[in-house]
């Protein structure tokens, strides 16, 4: 089984993934734990050119592409080989980041994203957990957070509004695969309303 | 003007677009001399990606990304700028060189290099130079010019040999575009050949 997680930075999705993948593992699961864009050495090489630095460093278009080439590198040495060892892959992101960071809140997109993904990659997870939390609350836990990889939080709270409703969209327009979960709250939580969920 | 040189590592092509953009100034003509992968900021760091390390390290898939996203940059930021402000522009490699080296030598990735160029660059240069040299003495001129930027050096003679190939076929399927240069001899004696093609 392939499980994504999604939504805005700070909303507490990679929390969330690592809390469900130690859950299946007590369970008895092998699990791969894996993020994007990352998850492999070079993705996540790929990765630095595209969460630092300055907000305007690329287009919409160019980080399109990017992210395209580092999610194939995912998918081709960590995704594909762990399910083909029966293992189950928990993602922190993947391609519906890019439907709503590059498709909708950066530029207008969405069909440059989808072809790009049609011919490159052409793999949607099993299930998606997007975690709803509101904007301004998510923004704050991630400013706190500090560190160098605030290239897309240096965009603002307007930004993260139209992301916000982005990630959102995404459960009207993949309902059988999109589940929207309440962020709000302790990770605990949340964490019970992604099991009830799953 | 939008001039391309194209061929395989060591074949002089660095060279006799170097020896082109003189001759262009010394005429009284604004030149921007640029190069691909890089040729931007940007793209130049996703050279680093491409021409170091392990020949193996990327998929053939993967690297057509990132070397459209380098180009895409390329594009953006100063080939286009160059070309509104009336200025030729002169570059070490263009789109060829990913239809050659992952459509062709890498794998038979023709149709992804063509829909992903159509998608995300869609312009050609307005006149394309191939130097054709031998691939063994190309290959040694590369080998011995030494440093850093081996990847594709290193994976073999059998490898130059597909791409001058491929190289001398594009010559063929674009021939309003491409001129095949004789590239054996000195570095003079080549140019001379370029200006009369010229």
């Amino acid at each position: 089984m392939f499980i994504s997680f999604e939504g805005i930075d700070g909303c507490g999705k990679s929390t969330q993934a690592r809390l469900l993948a130690d859950a299946l593992r007590a369970e008895g699961r092998a699990v791969v734990l894996t993020r994007e864009p990352g998850g492999s050495p070079g993705a996540e090489e790929i990765r630095r050119l595209l969460v630092e630095g300055a907000g305007e460093r690329w287009s919409a278009e160019t980080e399109c592409l990017l992210f395209t080439a580092a999610r194939r590198d995912h998918l081709e040495r960590t995704i594909r080989p762990a399910l083909a060892a029966g293992q189950t892959v928990v993602t922190d992101r993947f391609a519906d980041s890019t439907r709503v960071y590059q498709g909708a809140a950066r530029g207008d997109l969405r069909a440059l994203v989808d072809r790009m993904h049609d011919l490159a990659i052409g793999v949607e997870p099993d299930l998606t957990f997007v975690i709803d939390l509101d904007p301004a609350t998510a923004l704050g836990r991630g400013i706190a957070r500090g560190g160098a990889e605030d290239r897309f939080e240096s965009l603002g709270l307007d930004f993260q509004r139209r992301l916000a409703q982005g990630f959102r969209a995404l459960a009207q327009e993949f309902p059988a695969r999109v589940r929207l979960i309440d962020g709000s709250g302790v990770a605990d939580d949340v964490a019970a309303r992604i099991r009830a969920a799953l």
